[in-house]
């Protein structure tokens, strides 16, 4: 074989690499040439967004620079059915674009389950499916509330919730307390130990929480997601840094607003779970986004969320309309025991993270994190340098120490997005397929491409 | 000038790299060859570690085995008189090998001064200074007593101490309870300021530690080193994270064990000393050296220590002799208002940190750390990568996740240090020359060969 290209034969590849693997093999001269068929949109959708580049540009200058200038912090707590706009007794707020309780995978059944057990609406899982399934309740995306929820993101209404305020505009977004991780509601686990949790987290930590808040006045999100960053946090999968300082910052005030025996439960609770912040996290960037949404012709990405069946995307320049397309299955490391045939499709609002220029696109601050999701450091630092092809800034206060303190890569544009190929990246917690399971592991994706083809086409439309 | 080298002339440069450098700005061809003269040792030296290069590499073996299984636990507090070996109310200890109060640099002079007023010795820095002066006191290292102190590192008899126990070979190190930054003892500092806060740390901080210690049994220190190494800290200039760590793991013990005033204060203190971890760190590197000492024939270095005068080194193959040089003064990134004329020769027991493979050995785990300390983040990384080429393994526990985990370079080997010219580096705080004044900075060094080229040849004396 070899011999049948000695005759310096040179080879140049387009497309799949595999094949010039196969020359390096044999000691071909070969070189790869990057090939992907151009992404099929509509021609006159292309031709309108061609038309309108300089509309374009100027509207994302508008909304990146409100998107960059957000200052979330940490203002109180409350009960959902008494802050989020909108919320009823008989409404559960749940993650991701629309949907049935018909075509609810089964973490997000799980989960509604468990709400409706915790919040004393039926005294089984079986009946509250049962309940579920009725038309007595109404499900609403979080979204669409000025809230986002890790997983299945339920929110019911006695929930307790945080209150995070961008204090450059006076916007707010609302969030959970954080469960920790396992068998968890938000991963769609319902059994007794997931109520009572629920319920310890409502009767004790929150109160202790609240008014530890109040004592403080309020808590910079932006300073202490841009010092964990320095720590190795990216704030989606990896936020122990995050809560370490969170904790250093409320320890104190826990201590001054209730008992001995109170303050250790709640700070035990925080210490036994590196996860608490990740709803402060994502919270912190839906207050940052919700500020540059409605800028008519922003291809900005406001929104990227799943819930667990779907994937949708929100713009900037398109209002309250979802895009969407089937959520895929992350590559993921599992827990001992699991297989990618029990896990399901992605689910879960924490890809705002990403949305806000966090998570995957800031991976290459969190060498550590390959351990938890898979890949190599190499993979991480290459994966935030693609980010950047595909987004309209770098962040101003977030930064990559390992890249020369460089910002992170911030607000996705779905015009570049299309250009380019290059889809955004995630990284995740992944939920078992079965409600009442829980998590089964963490792991990667890249979004699917369809929501941010049909974004592109609805941007053109708006022109 | 550039005429001159217009026929194609073209140069090879030895040596300093500043002759390239203005041919380069002539757009002169040329290139730069490393070069710099061997060593100068002395040459029956050489010849009997050549000579004894087995029985040296067995002993390093050894030696370096009993470093890397060290595992350095908080398991106590108590009063230097009541702890440390030796301790006597007229003995002060101090960084560094030994010194003579007429050869001490101002800052150690600065804390002696003030140690002196602390423990009523004396009723001002004036009287402290005479006292000092006259023979009534002893001044030993703190590395001859089991001991390690950063920057002045002095311990007199009533301070609080830390116990460290090497839970492997059951030896114990002891260090005191860091201050914070700028105007404090450890940088020659001896305002009213000062002696206030070291009486609140022996009378409030010092009780409640002790006890949410005992009541916790014991503090993994070589799990938070190792944690904290993943969240961007390299522990010595670095110790946010690890602090971090060390606060989640006492909060809960102190409020239990004190009341809420004192326990607000405590957890207060803490939250506002990113370096408290710092004297945990050296502790836990100086127990788990000692027990690497006195392996006949080890070219080990099991000690780094800095009077602010001399800096002197300490192998496992020569007991307790001292190699000593004239200390270097840092580059640093100075404080507003301070420059380098300001600065003390480097001081501190801290390399410790270094010794142990950490501090400035594992820079490449703390890119953040370089907007402390200087220098960029690619000069971090090759800092760590050429500390590879001088010691004599690679840490089990204490990885760099941006290097893909690989575990720090552990265990300095004189020998390769003489051979190879690459000397440790180290990074540091900086304290003005002056007693009284303090922290003026914080930067690196490159430890000065003069105390390895002794050690090199006092080890082929023992052979």
């Amino acid at each position: 074989m070899k011999e049948l290209f000695s005759q310096a034969l040179k080879v140049v590849n387009l497309g799949l690499p595999s094949f010039k693997d196969a020359l390096d093999n044999m000691r071909v001269e070969a070189v790869q040439v990057e090939f992907k068929p151009r992404v099929a949109v509509s021609p006159a959708a292309r031709a309108t967004l061609r038309d309108h580049a300089a509309q374009v540009a100027k509207a994302n200058e508008v909304a990146i620079a409100r998107l960059l200038a957000g200052k979330p912090a940490l203002v109180g707590m409350g009960r959902a059915i008494d802050l989020i706009p909108g919320m009823k007794q008989n409404v559960l707020l749940h993650a991701g674009p629309p949907i049935t309780w018909e075509r609810m995978c089964g973490p997000m059944r799980g989960a509604v389950m468990g709400a409706l057990v915790y919040e004393g609406m039926a005294p089984t899982p079986e009946a509250a499916e049962r309940l579920a399934a009725s038309s007595e309740f109404e499900f609403h995306p979080c979204h669409e509330h000025q809230t986002v929820g890790p997983m299945a993101g339920l929110v019911s209404a006695s929930m307790p919730v945080f209150i995070i305020e961008n204090r450059e505009y006076g916007n707010r977004a609302y969030t959970t307390q954080n469960e920790g991780l396992g068998k968890v509601l938000r991963y769609g686990a319902y059994g007794p130990e997931v109520i009572e949790r629920l319920r310890w987290m409502a009767d004790t930590l929150y109160p202790a929480l609240q008014s530890a808040i109040a004592k403080l006045g309020s808590i910079d999100l932006k300073t202490i997601i841009a010092q964990a960053l320095h720590m190795g946090d990216e704030v989606h999968n990896r936020n122990r840094a995050a809560t370490s300082l969170l904790y250093r910052a409320l320890a104190p005030a826990v201590i001054e607003v209730t008992d001995k025996k109170t303050a250790g439960e709640v700070l035990s609770f925080i210490n036994g779970n590196d996860h608490f912040f990740l709803n402060l996290s994502m919270a912190a960037c839906k207050a940052a986004l919700d500020a540059a949404r409605g800028v008519k012709g922003s291809s900005l990405v406001v929104a990227m969320a799943r819930n667990g069946t779907d994937f949708g995307v929100q713009l900037s320049g398109t209002g309250d309309a979802w895009f969407i397309g089937p959520s895929p299955v992350p590559d993921a490391l599992f827990f001992k025991g699991f297989t990618k045939a029990d896990a399901n499709p992605d689910i879960g609002d924490s890809a705002i993270t990403e949305t806000g220029g966090l998570g995957g696109f800031a991976i290459a601050a969190s060498p550590a994190i390959v351990q938890f999701v898979g890949g190599s450091v190499e993979d991480a630092v290459n994966t935030t340098l693609q980010m950047y092809e595909i987004t309209l800034a770098e962040s101003s206060a977030y930064q990559i120490p390992g890249l020369d303190f460089r910002g992170t890569p911030t607000g996705i544009d779905v015009i570049k997005v299309i250009e380019s190929q290059i889809l955004p990246f995630i990284d995740t917690g992944v939920a078992h397929r079965l409600p009442g399971v829980g998590q089964v592991g963490a792991g990667v994706l890249a979004a699917p491409l369809e929501p941010f083809r049909k974004a592109y086409e609805g941007l053109a439309m708006t022109l």
